[in-house]
């Protein structure tokens, strides 16, 4: 069994928002960067599974910020895997701040996809292979949440671009995630109020692709949906908290 | 007089696109955050200048890459200072690989704007102030180029939105340049071909202004004009070489 890898970090000026505090989005890329770290330092890393014709999908994250780091503060990504389903594996990350003061957590999972068939692989093998890199503690909040249903009262469009995608040719994770902050008004995404974020990624959107995203507001609850012009590709929701 | 400071770097996975190779918006980003942080290593960062309600503004770019390098590969950003003027001072890069070859070269020149007035302020005081921060070594490459008239042939549109926007809520220098590679056909943008980008920042765009980008291409060089709706904001041309 192995021991819980953390990386430090610091909030780097280009992560921060106007009110020199770390940007959510930013974060969620953080969370996403050390997730890549991890997997790349422990053998099976984008690259190494490349070299086997797969990849690891982010299908569902959830992130919980109780307050954004300001800019040049230090803090420490605890991350771990705590399961191997049949299709998802599950990871793990905890934010401290530098006096150890936990401030964050996410819970994302991920499948194995077989990049010529582009399907998913049974994990019960890789599992077993990779047994000794999880970790017997259990994920530090709930688990993405599903979202049921959303009624969109509003709706917004945005053509895919260069520099919205990824080694793929997909429309990049973190681009999604933005495009949810900057539907939602200015003074809200740059308030320090605590936030849920659980998004879940349904379909790949491919370059060229014009999206629309529809939103709904139940009180402190956004809901989102984005299209790509073919089937709904990405549910999320955002919720505010305090 | 200042020695010549040198950055190591290593192309991330975040800064590729799908050939696997640096993109070249990503490459300006880490010329920026080269300049960033040598000035505020040598104490006259963006964070010393706000303390005297100053900041750097960048207001012309000149980066010229031979080539792209590749993910994981490392490289070395050095930089330097030349000259003050009255309104602009020009700081320089190159980028050598990790033989010791030079792959690219930029040339950036800013103005320090007073926060309150928003106008730019002498620099004569200032190059004194900072004359041990100077090294007597030409620009590696011309300084950044008038670009005299576009007759644009096509348009696209862009609202300023949160991720778009920097500490002084305006539009950030990258997403700018985001917006030029964007509206070029992929596989150009994506090609090994050496380019250079000439960029003049003319004038503010603030978060919910709806901007249109002018495209002309002559040849091999694409020309561009960004309007503001109230007025022309960056003027840019990317001549494509080789």
């Amino acid at each position: 069994m192995s021991e819980i890898s953390s990386y430090k970090f610091c909030v780097e000026p280009q992560k921060v928002d106007f009110t020199l505090c770390a940007a959510i989005p930013a974060m969620a890329g953080v969370i996403l960067d050390t997730a890549g770290l991890d997997a790349h330092g422990k053998g099976f890393g984008v690259d190494a599974l490349n070299a086997r014709n797969c990849s690891w999908v982010l299908s569902r994250m959830a992130l919980e910020l109780d307050r954004r780091p300001a800019q040049y503060d230090t803090y420490e990504v605890a991350t771990w895997i705590s399961d191997y389903g049949r299709v998802l594996s599950t990871r793990n990350f905890t934010l401290t701040d530098a006096s150890g003061a936990e401030f964050g957590r996410a819970v994302t999972q991920w499948a194995m996809i077989d990049l010529t068939a582009r399907t998913a692989v049974d994990l019960s093998g890789v599992g077993r292979e990779h047994a000794d890199a999880m970790i017997d503690r259990p994920s530090p909040t709930d688990k993405p949440r599903k979202i049921l249903s959303i009624n969109p009262t509003t709706y917004v469009e945005h053509r895919v671009v260069y520099s919205d995608i990824d080694f793929n040719r997909h429309m990049n994770t973190l681009r999604y995630i933005d495009l949810l902050f900057d539907a939602m008004p200015l003074e809200l995404v740059a308030s320090q109020r605590a936030v849920r974020l659980d998004i879940h990624f349904l379909r790949e959107c491919r370059h060229g692709q014009l999206l629309t995203l529809g939103s709904e507001q139940r009180d402190d609850v956004w809901l989102f949906t984005i299209n790509n012009g073919e089937q709904e590709a990405v549910r999320a929701s955002v919720e505010w908290r305090s």
